[in-house]
């Protein structure tokens, strides 16, 4: 089952030409989660390949317009491609009265769908839910309310192992209750013990989006051992002071957290423009946490499945 | 002397991953003037190298999203890039109220520079002057409220043959009547023709831009004779059920409309991602009038200067 991330744009407030403002796309199975919504975003789901039909459910981290002003025209193609399926916003509760309001650049009342929107609560908890997710959104520090979201795939059940199995006629009831880790006693006094007729299915993956922010010591156990960290890493260390003034983290900063945490790989994005080539970034990243990569427009990282021991 | 136009959007509605929506740039003598600013205006600004700080004015045709959803970004853009210059907007009056709502996306109230809103009147009119150009809007026939407009340099002086004049100790009173196409009569009584003395400068140039609109007969006087057309064409002929529920033009209908007008060229863009190739698109406008051109992103056209005889 696919768990993969597709990253759309990586700039930060200033887009340029090649790196456009943020929006991350992670595929749960196939359903699409839609993170942040930058200007352009329908353009570059359009030019890879991501089916807007598949979108369900859009989680906005902060109202600033790099991470947002895309949602105007993405909510308007839906309309006009005859979306019916409802769409879920997760964001701060002012999205809701920009989009909302009489003087709304866009008109949702005459949309053919259903827009529901859920606004972030001021603590830490679950947004979200279903038979194979959940998503955690935590607040960041930032110059406005900002959100990071930690997306986790459930724990499959084991799988029982037939063979063995179908020697002992059990009922659907005792089938159930091995594959949730109980024990059976047979008609015949035997005791079937859970781990000796199931497998265990794959480790759960998980994704956690952390943008924009301040280097903040208090999501590292929020985010502990995710599969994938995406951070936003503006400055290089050299321009801290920027990055404080303007509540940014630094690539050296996003690798600590990525180390402290320690999460499997590390994605680091929201670049600041000023940097022409982002090899110092990442090698900055790297003396911190060797397994950091770049993000970049069409980037695809499958988060292969772990076996359970 | 520059006059040229840069396209940097084509699409209609729905962009695709190749077709931004519609944005243009007039470029008159280094002057910039931006006509409408669909999602992803910005980036395409910068990915054909246009300089942000040369844009002084902006003209949005109408409210539909795809002409006007990436004035967020770019507002935005100027404030963070230090803009000190005003910045004139020309647009229905409604995006004067989104942009200054307590709920706009954007807080315009903090920008560093000031915006000065010039709200279309509804009628055919001159909207902007300048030593250079003017600006005429005229309405449309849309869905909404939508408005075309025509950019004409304006006529200069002839220039004096210094030579001729050299002999005759003229005043600078009676050099600018010569220009200004007055005769002058010498001090013993010569009477001095302005066609000997002057040489007539290149014909001014002109540039109309069309679009979203039906077809429009009354268009034709308006766009007479410019050097260059822009006019939409959603459609072929053969979906003009459709061009006329939506209220788009066809590719021949925008023919038609060149060849009566008699324009020089005729640019046709604002296309249906229906359509993959855009060929039977020009083809089917050249049939009516041969000179025309597909727009796209990147395009730019030196409208070339002509001499006066």
């Amino acid at each position: 089952m696919i768990f993969s991330l597709t990253v759309l744009g990586v700039s930060s407030g200033l887009p340029t030409s090649k790196r456009f403002p943020t929006a991350h796309v992670l595929n749960v199975h196939g359903h699409l989660f839609l993170i942040d919504c930058g200007e352009g975003t329908q353009i570059q789901l359009r030019r890879y390949k991501v089916k807007f039909s598949r979108i369900n459910n859009i989680f906005i981290s902060h109202l600033h317009g790099d991470h947002f002003f895309g949602i105007f025209g993405l909510l308007s193609s839906f309309s006009m491609l005859g979306r019916k399926n409802d769409l879920h916003i997760y964001a701060p509760k002012e999205l809701e009265k920009i989009l909302l309001s009489e003087t709304s650049p866009i008109d949702i009342q005459h949309f053919n769908y259903k827009i529901v929107f859920h606004s972030h609560k001021h603590e830490l908890g679950q947004i979200y839910e279903d038979k194979k997710l959940t998503v955690e959104a935590f607040p960041l520090q930032h110059r406005i309310e900002a959100w990071g979201f930690v997306f986790r795939e459930k724990q499959k059940q084991p799988n029982i192992i037939k063979e063995k199995i179908a020697q002992h006629n059990l009922s659907i009831v005792e089938i159930v209750k091995l594959k949730q880790g109980g024990d059976v006693l047979t008609a015949d006094n035997q005791l079937l013990k859970h781990e000796d007729y199931t497998i265990p299915t794959a480790k759960p993956r998980s994704y956690a989006f952390c943008s924009d922010t301040v280097f903040l010591n208090r999501i590292i156990p929020i985010v502990k051992n995710v599969d994938l960290l995406y951070h936003e890493a503006t400055f290089l260390h050299t321009e801290k002071k920027q990055a404080k003034l303007s509540q940014h983290t630094t690539a050296k900063e996003a690798g600590i957290i990525a180390q402290k945490a320690d999460v499997k790989q590390l994605l680091i994005g929201h670049f600041s423009a000023r940097y022409k080539s982002l090899d110092p970034l990442l090698q900055e990243s790297q003396k911190e946490f060797p397994n950091t990569i770049l993000a970049f427009g069409g980037l695809t990282i499958d988060v292969e499945q772990e076996k359970n021991k």
